[in-house]
């Protein structure tokens, strides 16, 4: 790091803005408050993630499309709690530079509305369902709030949204857990850790049932959402007539679920994987997997530039992302360039490598440096990023399980949270009355529960008999 | 196709709104006119065919990035030219449902503003030098003419914008070259055809130098534009302060140049290579390149499911994009079904060829039917595919050969024009009186010249000795 001063659990906020510049991810420099440019070695890792979330969705039935990016008002407005929770935050296009037009735009901030018009008029018979579809693109929300660089912003370039229709409430509810079931993989891919909870029915999304929400907790233990899972039942399908022929003839509204992801989840795996030498790439995610650092001395140069485009073209051959640090740095410069990058494994190759046939190694996640004979070099690659790989889901779950913690009451909910942070759980009746209680008391935000964990004891707030844990934080 | 009337070659406009539509490429029923819908099934052609370009600007050197998608207004006026050109056709954003917003943005019909301001931040040195990067992204144009799906539209839904700079005009000029063969490698994968014309100088781009279309001409003999490369000289780097420091110490602006190719490909892809049947797909293009058609009768459903399964196995295991119909349909409707989706190979199986362990192949391209030995299978298809895209490949540009017609005088022009339309090209003295004059008493659109295709004989306006063709016809 450019200062001593960065340490990411010191002061997370600065460290995290220093290190998605420094490290080539994205500049914050285009003069649109919460609107990033990307850079190409950190536009690549965000594509090679969501290749992995979009070959799971087709691997699970989901069919990739496109829908338009303007949606007209009067589609919009078709349903009102959707319309009323997102009117602050959705821009609206009437013009062009030179003429008003007939009618107004908006920039879709998720495309419910969109999609739904078109469902109406392709399902007519319950042979048409289910009706799983999802698309990657870029929407648009109004944050009043203070944005944050990839976590919070005004444009979000890839938001990965499955929405999906169906016969019955059952058959949404299965697609639910279809859909937690394909997100856990997901995560589990990156190596984050989360708890799925089921969001207070005050906070749910506009025109929804119900939903749940992934969430990790980030190093500043703030409480971060991955990605939301909404079952709408058939609010949507009532507002755009989205009607299916039974096979007695009868006709009723369909039941719909979404889901979404964003690029926010690269935000979260900078945040959650790095270290004080800045991002740690989990192997299949690295833009370059492999760096190779020659060190040659005076009279070795040629043996040593020679080996190392041997290993590289041994490397690329197999299909490993790899390049050759070729510039004029010092080795330490290389290292420290490489590392702020986050590339996964480091290969130094100097005149003894050359001499004994051997090759340095040196893990990015552990800093651990060993040296291999030249032959074992590509299991032994295969075998680290594995290992890489398990050893950064292993911190973010042991992170993430230090960071909850259990209070019984309110007041003890206040004391853990004023010295620790992070998430706590209070044992909960069910009530709303009560949730929103503990809330107000504790000065937290409701995450939701989590209906397959009982809690035992008593409510936090009216003392009945618990059934769930009400999980309290402070959100991104 | 649903209707007798429909023919390629006769009612093209019918013939290609019906089959954009009964094939499942795009939904025209969105109710924003020149935005639309994208099936599944033409989703997926489009995003293979934009990454065999991807892959190629990857391959030369180009980097992915991505820029955001509203232009602060301030930024979109620094070229004064494209500021102009574009006025008419951008959509501006000024509000949120609820509020006014401080400042308008503009929905970027392309990117060069939002790019160059970048620029002038990360170009110093000749060292920062080429830049060359590039995007695939949505982009939007108020077109107040005619729209035409997918062809001439609102939203672009990909538009592949690659945008360089450069230390010297050489540079720059050698750029326009690599663009060029980026292109003709580009469409030549996708069997199209094309010629490279120099736009005239009273057409080219909105702040640029010169630049060249690639134009095709579509079955209703109009020209179309598939791509265009542009030399911007040193207008933007001036309203946008791209300066770099030479080895010298003295600073210089750079040179820029930039080429875009969107989703219009795939219309014309479509309309070039489709009969009356309806698509036919370029074999490394097609969504699905080999359905299988179990035929089985009476006694035989077993065994001509189990083989049918068995080769779709094979194929799948081997990366072939494979299907197998298992609806109801009669094998006829089977067929017609696919054929109008443009499947390259259709596999028939029937009890005869489980009984003499063959398989029946029936090409789209040509609709011959050949029964092989089922070892020879996997080697045969590998052949056909080959033959398919060289077959359509030749189809397209014999038609584009055929369709490019000599004309020594306006008067010769405007007869054959008449009476067989395509695109003209008569001598020309290069100068833009001449030139414009052209057009004027032909009634035809200037498309440019050929600089490598010298003419013969004498100019037919002035008369003077001719420099080069001039190509006029109707343009999309």
């Amino acid at each position: 790091m450019e200062s001593e001063e960065l340490r990411k659990y010191v002061n997370f906020s600065e460290w995290y803005d220093y290190v998605i510049e420094a490290a080539d991810i994205i500049d914050k420099r285009y003069p649109v408050k919460g609107m990033l440019v990307w850079k190409p070695y950190g536009y690549k890792a965000l594509k090679i993630t969501m290749r992995i979330l979009e070959d799971l969705l087709e691997e699970y039935g989901h069919e990739e499309a496109y829908f338009p990016m303007l949606v007209p008002e009067e589609v919009f407005a078709k349903e009102k709690d959707f319309l009323e929770g997102f009117s602050g935050e959705t821009f609206v296009v009437e013009r062009t530079i030179s003429k008003v037009l007939m009618r107004k735009f908006l920039l879709r901030p998720t495309s419910e509305t969109v999609m739904y018009y078109m469902f109406s008029l392709w399902i007519q018979s319950y042979k048409d369902l289910p009706m799983k579809l999802f698309q990657t693109v870029n929407v648009f929300r109004y944050e009043t709030e203070h944005t944050r660089p990839i976590l919070r912003v005004r444009e979000i370039i890839m938001f990965n949204e499955s929405h999906t229709a169906h016969e019955s409430l059952e058959d949404a509810d299965r697609q639910i857990k279809e859909a937690i079931e394909i997100y856990k993989k997901f995560f589990d891919s990156l190596g984050l850790s989360y708890v799925i909870l089921k969001t207070p029915k005050w906070d749910t999304f506009a025109g929804a049932e119900y939903n749940f929400d992934f969430f990790e907790i980030m190093p500043d233990k703030r409480a971060i959402e991955l990605g939301s899972v909404i079952n709408l039942g058939q609010k949507f399908a009532k507002a755009f007539d989205i009607k299916y022929q039974k096979p007695d003839g009868s006709y009723e509204y369909v039941y719909q679920t979404c889901y979404g992801v964003s690029e926010r989840v690269i935000g979260v795996l900078i945040s959650m994987h790095g270290d004080d030498r800045g991002i740690i790439f989990p192997s299949h995610i690295a833009p370059i997997q492999v760096i190779i650092v020659p060190i040659p001395y005076k009279g070795s140069e040629e043996a040593v530039f020679n080996k190392s485009e041997e290993i590289y073209r041994l490397l690329k051959g197999r299909g490993i992302r790899v390049r050759i640090d070729k510039t004029e740095k010092t080795p330490g410069g290389k290292y420290y360039y490489w590392e702020l990058r986050g590339v996964p494994i480091r290969l130094e190759i100097g005149p003894r490598d050359v001499k004994n046939k051997t090759v340095t190694i040196v893990r990015r996640d552990t800093l651990e440096r060993i040296v291999i004979s030249e032959h074992e070099l590509l299991d032994k690659l295969k075998e680290l990023f594995k290992e890489i790989n398990e050893n950064l889901s292993k911190r973010s779950w042991d992170w993430l399980h230090k960071n909850i913690h259990l209070a019984k009451s309110t007041e003890e909910a206040k004391r853990i949270y004023k010295e620790k942070q992070g998430i706590i759980k209070l044992p909960w009746c069910g009530s709303d009355e009560c949730g929103h209680k503990i809330e107000e008391v504790t000065e937290l935000e409701g995450l939701g529960h989590d209906p397959n964990e009982k809690a035992g004891g008593y409510c936090a707030i009216c003392g009945k008999e618990a059934k769930w844990y009400f999980y309290v934080g402070k959100k991104y």
